[in-house]
């Protein structure tokens, strides 16, 4: 069977997770991963390594890494703020880890309190790391606020750039960009992507796009048509109301393979078994929204996915 | 000053108006009206010629066109659903009226009660009319159901093409498609746009999406790359939940100018004014919901939309 053409790296268990109040019980983030598996989705990110005191949300992020490693084929990933998460992410098992870098001095601040080059720094140290204890695992990069910052406004793209330049060269494999804010827009998104692989070729990564005025799948496809092949994207919508104000709305993971399945772009993505995912993310989070077009449309009539997956 | 690189045509005083219960009043309408050329339109759908007891929410069309025509430069469209419609509304004065013809020979019975091919007839009968009485009125036709059917599943592309054909063998000056059940995916509004022109040229019309699976402003993307320069939108999303179930589901208006805006494709409105016409629309239909992620989001930190209009 044909590899499918693009990934969906399902982000909902963490991005997702961070951003609500309530601390999914550890045994239903289990079988939500079992389900998003079930539904074909080859890279997850399960958690985040943080301090437990900082995030209760991840406190369990070992054990979830642990029974996620369980499932053949799949990339489990995990964020990682600084070395330290790292070391304790690398002795997890982890396939992957990630690293958020802010390409906004101000929004770098305010979310890791230091600057891009203090974090570039960091990688570097990651790196060697990952060197010595896990020469398999891969390291991936989002550059934060890539397409503008809520606190300095916009961002220049040569920022961008050169900060994605700067990460290869401390020993990355992909550097991904994010529209951290929805600020972006597609023929931005068009540039800003076509610059990077021009910059980093094969180290160019992920397109995390948000919804935030509405332009998240239009942006994903404005990616895709510069040869951008991974988009994150999160079950339900989690994390925040992707169609109402303010919220961090991460694009939703079903509607954006309805997209592309009904584009004929294959997912490896099966929608029935996608939507049945929403049910133990329901379960373990009694109360919270799960957000979603297609699943509340339901599947146009006459609509089949013709490639079957999973 | 250049012209702009598009036009946004408004629909939400006939679309958006046609599927809401309470009837706005006749001086709200206008106020709305006045409010949205303020902003910048410069064609918009002001109502629609049918029977008073069929639809009470228009038994003002004449007295809405009238006001309508005292804007210089605008252009005044209405909707007719055949020649009795038609005779109506050119004595009305407007400039360009619509009629929507369905691809699919299910829809359009349910729709209008004829089939396509007598649509046809019913245009030959109009082009005939307006010669006669109108000649400098443009009659334009949207294609119903092109990207799909509720009724009927898939509609084939060679239907919708050579109902596009016979249509503008048949006198019309204008054949745009409209995904009327939210659908349609970019790549087929991509790959049956290039088709439409192909087969009519410059006789090639407007993009008409809805936001059923959220797609809508991704389609109006994918058919702006492949020449697309008409895009209809209601403000406000009015006339559907463009973010819920089963709605209708125009594209907003705000959200699809901003898109464009963004990207450096001039679209003639001025957003700040075009989020002051939400106000009368919203005092001629209280109680009403109106949508919107960008006005509800606001506009990007450090954003300035580079062009002056209006």
């Amino acid at each position: 069977m044909a590899p499918p053409d693009i990934l969906i790296s399902e982000v909902g268990p963490r991005d997702g997770l961070q951003s609500v109040k309530a601390t999914m019980p550890t045994a239903h983030k289990l079988r939500w991963i079992d389900a998003l598996v079930a539904a074909g989705l080859r890279e997850i990110e399960v958690g985040s390594f943080v301090p437990a005191r900082l995030l209760p949300q991840m406190a369990d992020v070992a054990e979830v890494v642990r029974h996620a490693l369980t499932h053949p084929g799949i990339t489990v990933m995990a964020l990682v703020p600084n070395l330290r998460g790292a070391e304790s992410a690398l002795a997890s098992g982890v396939h992957k880890i990630t690293l958020p870098v802010s390409a906004s001095a101000a929004h770098s601040q305010a979310n890791v309190r230091k600057t891009p080059d203090e974090m570039v720094q960091e990688l570097r140290a990651i790196t060697r790391l990952r060197a010595e204890t896990g020469p398999r695992v891969l390291v991936e990069v989002g550059i934060s606020t890539a397409f503008g910052c809520t606190l300095q406004g916009e961002v220049p793209e040569d920022d961008v750039i050169r900060l994605a330049a700067a990460c290869v060269a401390a020993g990355v494999d992909e550097v991904g960009l994010s529209d951290t804010t929805g600020m972006a827009n597609p023929a931005q998104v068009r540039r800003l992507f076509t610059r990077l692989r021009s910059e980093i070729g094969p180290h160019a990564g992920a397109a995390h796009m948000h919804n935030t005025r509405g332009l998240g799948l239009a942006n994903c496809l404005a990616a895709y048509d510069v040869g951008v092949r991974t988009f994150d994207a999160s079950l339900g919508g989690l994390g925040g109301c992707p169609y109402a104000p303010g919220a961090s709305g991460n694009v939703v993971t079903e509607d954006l393979v309805f997209m592309f399945e009904a584009m004929g772009v294959t997912t490896g993505v099966d929608l029935a078994r996608l939507f049945a995912a929403r049910i133990p993310l329901q379960a373990g989070l009694p109360g919270e929204p799960v957000y979603g077009m297609t699943p509340e449309a339901g599947l146009p009539k006459g609509w089949t996915q013709e490639t079957t997956h999973a």
